[in-house]
């Protein structure tokens, strides 16, 4: 027996998600699936991240028990034969048995992206949020600055998380700029139900003038999910890469 | 009666290219559909760029006369409501009766987007060509200079081409590379059938090492079709911008 290390990318926009659901196509259930088929034992694998209904992931991660004999490297390419083309795992490999994805120290950086111009694009319209208002950057990157380090994120949480504790800490908090693409990029030590999505929702408000970046600050302070601005939509928000620390 | 201009972006890779066809679903015969209701006319555009099926355009043009009240910059809202999510007109516009697309001296820019990675990248499947072997950079921009200027490029069409001269202008034929993204970018006062798939495919065979760079200058001279490389998939290719010339 062996444990197996997936690190798996997918367009999350026909998806109900990561997690598997009575009703609905999921991505873990899809990798179940196609991995049962595949190595001809029942797999049920075990996520690091949750990701939303239409969240996209270049680097989610997920692991398995096998007595497979195709060598841990080969498995991602003879399990992208049979994915679906919106779902494509990048690597594969083994890692000690007692490798726990959601029970280990780890960094993850997500990205929300913005596409901020006069009209749509369709050719990105999977994988950006549309929004035709105009921006102040300089604005939204001093907002960024206040979330940055440990914080008690209650104010930028869904009230329906089930977290033990909502202290979280953001090691980084960028907002670029290419063209007509908003890139606000976060690395953090873990994140609570909805948290990207609530703080690039607020840092949009910062941006088109509602809020000042100043205000922050007392958000952070109240602790209260009705002083942040709306949930961003799913389709803008892919998690980029898992690091796991020691 | 006045003849107004669209700007049109779509997402290629659920349409049988521009042209109205018997069987398929295209692009033109979309906006014929949704033109004529929005406008109670029987209204038939006239496309300046006829892409394949598959390529992706962010910015063909095309004309069509109407009697509407509609303010002519405003039709691109009022279609942009009825019109799928994978086609978007950018700018709507009124130009004179006797303009038309085709019969004057524009500048085409397109691009050709490769995937240059181990893995494919499911987020952005639609709108780019995967290839996984390494390439040689300032091997195909080498290539690339061969191109530019006035050629005949009879090597680099579709036998099936019905256009009564094979010699074009390339403007500007350039190759970048950002991240796992490389885009041959080409600018010229019009192709031939399939003549940019051709060249990025021809690009690529330069890029492995299978072709060296001053190839190019024989296969040119050929005027042969079985001299060049492979026709590119339709995916990596996009239209960006035809600028009409006076």
């Amino acid at each position: 027996m062996k444990r197996i290390l997936l690190i798996v990318a997918y367009d999350g926009t026909e998806y109900c998600g990561w997690q598997i659901q009575p009703n609905g196509v999921t991505i873990e259930a899809v990798l179940n699936r196609e991995l049962t088929r595949l190595l001809g034992e029942e797999i049920k694998v075990i996520g690091a991240s949750r990701t939303d209904a239409g969240v996209h992931a270049m680097g989610n991660v997920c692991v398995f028990d096998t007595d497979t004999r195709i060598p841990p490297e080969k498995i991602s390419y003879a399990l992208n034969q049979s994915l679906p083309e919106d779902i494509v795992v990048q690597q594969s490999k083994e890692v000690p048995l007692d490798f726990h994805p959601r029970h280990c120290n780890s960094r993850k950086t997500y990205e929300y992206r913005i596409l901020n111009r006069a009209m749509r694009d369709p050719n990105c319209r999977r994988n950006t949020y549309f929004y035709h208002w105009e921006l102040d950057l300089s604005a939204m990157r001093a907002a960024a600055s206040y979330l940055v380090g440990e914080h008690d994120f209650q104010s930028f949480c869904s009230p329906a998380t089930k977290a033990e504790t909502t202290v979280r800490t953001i090691y980084a908090l960028t907002v670029e700029k290419e063209g007509d693409l908003i890139t606000i990029r976060i690395t953090g030590n873990g994140f609570l139900y909805n948290m990207v999505r609530i703080i690039a929702g607020t840092l949009l408000e910062v941006g088109n003038g509602k809020r000042k970046p100043e205000e922050i600050a007392e958000i952070l302070e109240k602790k209260d999910r009705s002083a942040t601005g709306p949930t961003a939509p799913a389709c803008g928000l892919t998690l980029m890469e898992i690091a796991f620390v020691n």
